[in-house]
């Protein structure tokens, strides 16, 4: 057992082989970032692999030396915890696409020596589930219960379609089996602001002083209308103004100044092209146009699955929870079904950790090592 | 009777005296852009004010000449239509703030004979209701009739407050007392684009090359997904593709075309100052703090009312609506409420012209001439 009170810190894994993207592409030196949290048992059988959402990382757990915050769902990762390092390990790694430690438009591109910017290919969810399957056969994994929430449960999902063998058990935590025209409109809009920003140069800004925030902060107050439900506005912010009406166009009520800090602070640790490259991978999956039908998706899949969703999420809703449901019930497959109520919209999986522990700790019961 | 039949056309009245804004400031040489349909009769009591929304103006109906398309409620006004040109006389005016002929952000401040850009003052729906109350005192109205859908239906709102002895009607269409933490939200997301645009330089580009065509295209991207429902989208466009996966970030499923086009549309006539002045009036406008209830804010209004709004409406919501109805049955007022059934979303006041047409003349026919 690891105790998770140790700090936590992020490795990198060099794929030797290339990999053969969706797009018809080969990219070569792949590297992933990645964490692993317990200890893998010797039938490599006790794994679970938690995937991130659009802007996280590889750290989901524990605190690195010198955070004074743990990693993006440490309230869910660690000894008792809903994935509880003292019985599994568990590996969190940065998708491809990303920029922060795996392969993505900021790393630099071997055959020029300089950042890939839009040199770097279009991927897909599929190219970043490719990705992740050469690291867990590098940890030595055998089987695994594959878990995320939100783009973290496409993956799964991708997982548990492609990875029969590998796969036993998937948990899609407020997720889809493909957006809806609406929030593909959405990240549209976050990617038109980046694009037309006066600093995007083509998404070729890493050498020069400034960098398209303007655009990113804006795709980014968008997204977190749309994480947030109109619900959880009025309740947090109502029509309160930050002081009093300013009469000018700067933060006046206190939402603005929230999305206002929400953008600010995501530019210092996000880049604009790997919202573009991620975004654009999220509107692209589509097992069910892909195979014909979800039920025919999942016909191969060996997992049983457990789907949560949140009353309150308008972004990934309970409908479309629900069509997954129905097409693994369709499919003859184990499925569990949870509608848990929350007022925090579609940011419930990051925030709602006491009742997804409930449901999770019971639903992997028949899992346990 | 004036046929509709021949051309319509937009006139203007030059207000003579200064008009005090809500923010303090006065207003000098404003001038008010307008149509009329029908005639006025002697007692002048048959007139109807149509109001209108964020990005409309005052050529509601009819066929400006050499025009292929009529004004933009002209499924509403004419001979025998809702607002029936036949007993009424209708009128409908640019707002204060707009780019349409009534003095706004882009008008020539006759202090500095240049465009006021950012020295226009913030105006409000007040301000707005306080020069169209300028322009039917000079056409000789007495009593009328105010009606309007969204934003239109907020002046509407205002007007029933602010003028009991004039205002004998109140038609609000899809509309609200005041908007949502997460509709300002939505507003601020399309102020930031503009403000952020390369070719704003703080609201003074008029004799610029350049205008922030990007930042208010952007802005009209965000606006658009608002008025319609997600329903309306995926009906429209679901998830296909404008042609074939690109595998770039350029226009890719058919929504993002539509909102492209929408956007690249709207640069070419509508002003970026005036979308970020009548965007904040509309934040502002709240009666509910103004007055300490809503049914305070009606008690002193003499005029009957009629609340329309639809199902699909998720930027003005039926709650909204509700909200409204129940503050003027608190208040002793009298009102009829309908929630009429569309697909369109908040866009269904322009759109759904039958049932509209049925309600209100029905609702009208008390107030025949």
């Amino acid at each position: 057992m690891k105790d998770l009170a140790e700090f936590t810190e992020t490795k990198y894994y060099k794929i030797e082989s290339d990999i053969s993207l969706e797009c018809g592409k080969l990219l070569k030196d792949v590297q992933v970032a990645y964490e692993t949290y317990g200890t893998l048992n010797k039938n490599g059988d006790n794994a679970i692999l938690i995937c991130h959402a659009l802007t996280a990382d590889a750290h989901a757990a524990g605190y690195h030396k010198g955070d004074k915050k743990p990693g993006w769902w440490d309230s869910m990762i660690g000894p008792n915890k809903a994935f509880d390092t003292n019985k599994y390990f568990i590996i969190s790694s940065n998708v491809l696409g990303g920029c922060k430690g795996t392969t993505g438009p900021c790393s630099i591109n071997p055959e020029t020596q300089k950042s890939y910017g839009h040199d770097f290919p279009v991927i897909t969810i599929e190219d970043m589930v490719k990705v992740q399957k050469k690291l867990v056969d590098f940890l030595g994994v055998k089987k695994m219960i594959v878990a995320g929430g939100s783009m973290g449960g496409m993956q799964a999902m991708e997982w548990s379609i492609k990875h029969p063998d590998t796969v036993k058990t998937t948990i899609i935590i407020a997720s889809t089996a493909r957006l809806s025209a609406q929030a593909i409109a959405f990240n549209a809009v976050g990617r038109n602001a980046i694009i037309s920003d006066k600093n995007f140069n083509g998404g070729d800004y890493y050498d020069k002083n400034n960098t398209p925030d303007y655009g990113l902060a804006i795709a980014r107050m968008v997204g977190h209308i749309t994480y947030l439900c109109e619900n959880a506005m009025h309740t947090k912010f109502g029509r309160d103004f930050k002081d009093k009406p300013n009469f000018d166009f700067g933060v006046d009520f206190q939402v603005e100044s929230y999305l206002e800090y929400q953008g600010r602070i995501f530019v210092d640790r996000f880049d604009a092209n790997s919202y573009l490259y991620i975004t654009k991978a999220i509107d692209y999956y589509d097992p069910i146009s892909k195979f014909g039908s979800l039920e025919k998706a999942f016909s191969k899949s060996s997992s049983r699955f457990l789907i949560i969703c949140f009353d309150s999420d308008w972004l990934f809703t309970t409908s479309q929870s629900k069509e997954i449901v129905n097409a693994l019930i369709a499919a003859g497959k184990d499925v569990s079904f949870v509608e848990l109520k929350s007022p925090c919209g579609h940011d419930a999986f990051l925030i709602e950790h006491k009742t997804q522990t409930k449901i999770i700790k019971s639903f992997l019961r028949k899992d346990e090592p």
